[in-house]
């Protein structure tokens, strides 16, 4: 029976699914050298895929190719089984509704030989729930992508209840090699990480927009020109650390931890217990990595300066 | 009686405290070519505010100086009474505490010829609550940055029961002029717009990690590799217009909206009511002004990439 490639020698990736993060996904994998094998059942497919693909290439081209990466590295499948033959790993992008991909991964992993890796994208369910028709259930994990998966890094992989912990270290290197910025969470949340941040917010911009407290543009105003340009600079934990001054994150917290019960936002906070204090500031500590406040702030600055610049708003 | 000059008539303006925000916007108005009059009760605000000054000069000289513009400009003057001696403007940024904001607000609107629009940094608290005690608590208003205020353009404008609807017109149109990116509310919201989004983020992530369900590690790589890289280019509104596909926010609710419901964050969704649906429809509709959704993916993916390369993430 054929082994598991290393993460680093894998050459061929099957794409299940034509859609949005589909069609990004394969659009990405071929910017990055890899032969990409793709397929969906519906009979437009390849013309959806290959339009994904065009559409997204001269982004790619202008970041950059891997050496050897071309358009022509795709090949569309009229089956499953063809779209899985010798194939390294596979990313599944379906619609997300479970029972089609509770059977789509049975049906992925009743085709692909036994020690490919199995990737869903999806955005909301956890592997747990998602594998349970799969035989070979623990070669099946979570690797959730952004929109749009070819220019956004970050991956969350999570495996599931009967996910080998092999697996979720492997696909995690995968797509580090991949070129890829990866979280790899050791307990399935639904949601995951970033998409429980980006629904906090998008539900308090639908309860604003709902009394009347903001409007639509008002709301997207706030953030591109505000904590919207510190964000790919500085994530929120970080950004706070400054917000405190000298003292950083021990400081805010214990002097603004009374506005946690402030109403500005309908989400009721979580107890500021000395526990959650500390792993606030010991966390914002390990990132600082011996940076000083003065250091960060003059990080920032650079880059808020540059996201300025970039997008002509300096 | 002097009469108020207009908004683009200002020369002078008073900051109100030395601390980071003051001294981030006293930075900024002289680095727009104003003169600056700053004041604070401490004995070492001369020492401070010059050293918040100087550590900001390096980013506003990169980002281009108005003619005039120097630090030469800015006097620290020994009282409130000569802080406010001629000057066109007062933006407050005293900390945040009720009572404290409430009697030096009324101390302000005492010193200040009676047409000097007060402007106050506060960040959470409402002008109706803050200018009680003013006697021309008419031209009080919260004009509210982000931090660092010297970098990031938005200010909220938001006027209290007892401010003229001219004055917070006024506050706007000079904000504006001073380069800023201003947004007018027309009702006092707790925290208003762009906290109340940071915030509702800011408490689920404070959740996660409460929970162990993230390390601030995993929190602000969620953030600055995954949704933070679009929030500069297009907010969240927008951000899911395109998460449509070519249906648009109109497909994004009608096919995604039950997901509302889903546990993806401790905040309970807003109810997705018609009127609600229609409201971020055509909202997006009037961001969009004509763009096709073709036009704002490409517009994104250019604003992405900008982002990635100014920040040597490409």
């Amino acid at each position: 029976m054929a082994e598991r490639v290393h993460p680093s020698e894998v050459r061929t990736v099957t794409c299940v699914g034509a859609g949005v993060i589909g069609g990004g996904w394969a659009a990405y994998f071929l910017a990055r050298g890899y032969r990409v094998l793709a397929w969906d059942p519906a009979p437009d497919a390849e013309t959806r895929l290959r339009h994904l693909v065009d559409a997204a290439w001269p982004a790619l081209t202008e970041i950059g190719l891997a050496d050897g990466a071309g358009v022509d590295n795709l090949e569309v499948a009229a089956t499953l089984a063809q779209a899985v033959d010798g194939t390294d790993f596979v990313q599944e992008s379906a619609p997300e509704k479970l029972d089609l991909k509770q059977q789509l991964l049975a049906d992925i992993d009743q085709a692909a030989a036994p020690h490919v890796v199995i990737s869903s994208s999806t955005s909301g369910y956890g592997m747990t729930e998602m594998q349970v028709k799969c035989v070979h259930a623990e070669r099946t994990v979570v690797g959730h992508p952004f929109n749009p998966p070819y220019l956004i890094p970050l991956v969350e992989v999570v495996g599931g209840a009967s996910t080998s912990a092999e697996v979720v270290a492997w696909t995690s290197e995968f797509f580090r090699h991949a070129g890829k910025s990866v979280i790899t969470m050791d307990r399935e949340v639904p949601g995951f990480i970033a998409n429980r941040l980006q629904e906090a917010l998008w539900r308090e911009a639908l309860h604003m927009v709902a009394e009347g407290e903001a409007t639509v543009e008002q709301i997207d105003q706030a953030i591109t020109d505000g904590p919207g340009l510190r964000w790919p600079v500085q994530g929120p934990c970080l950004t706070f650390h400054l917000a405190g001054g000298q003292g950083g994150m021990a400081h805010m917290l214990d002097h603004f931890g009374p506005s946690l019960l402030s109403p500005w936002t309908r989400l009721v906070a979580a107890e500021l217990t000395p526990e959650l204090r500390d792993a606030m500031v010991e966390g914002c500590e390990r990132e600082a990595a011996g940076r000083s406040i003065d250091e960060l702030v003059a990080e920032r600055d650079r880059g808020v300066i540059a996201v300025l610049r970039a997008l002509g708003k300096a």
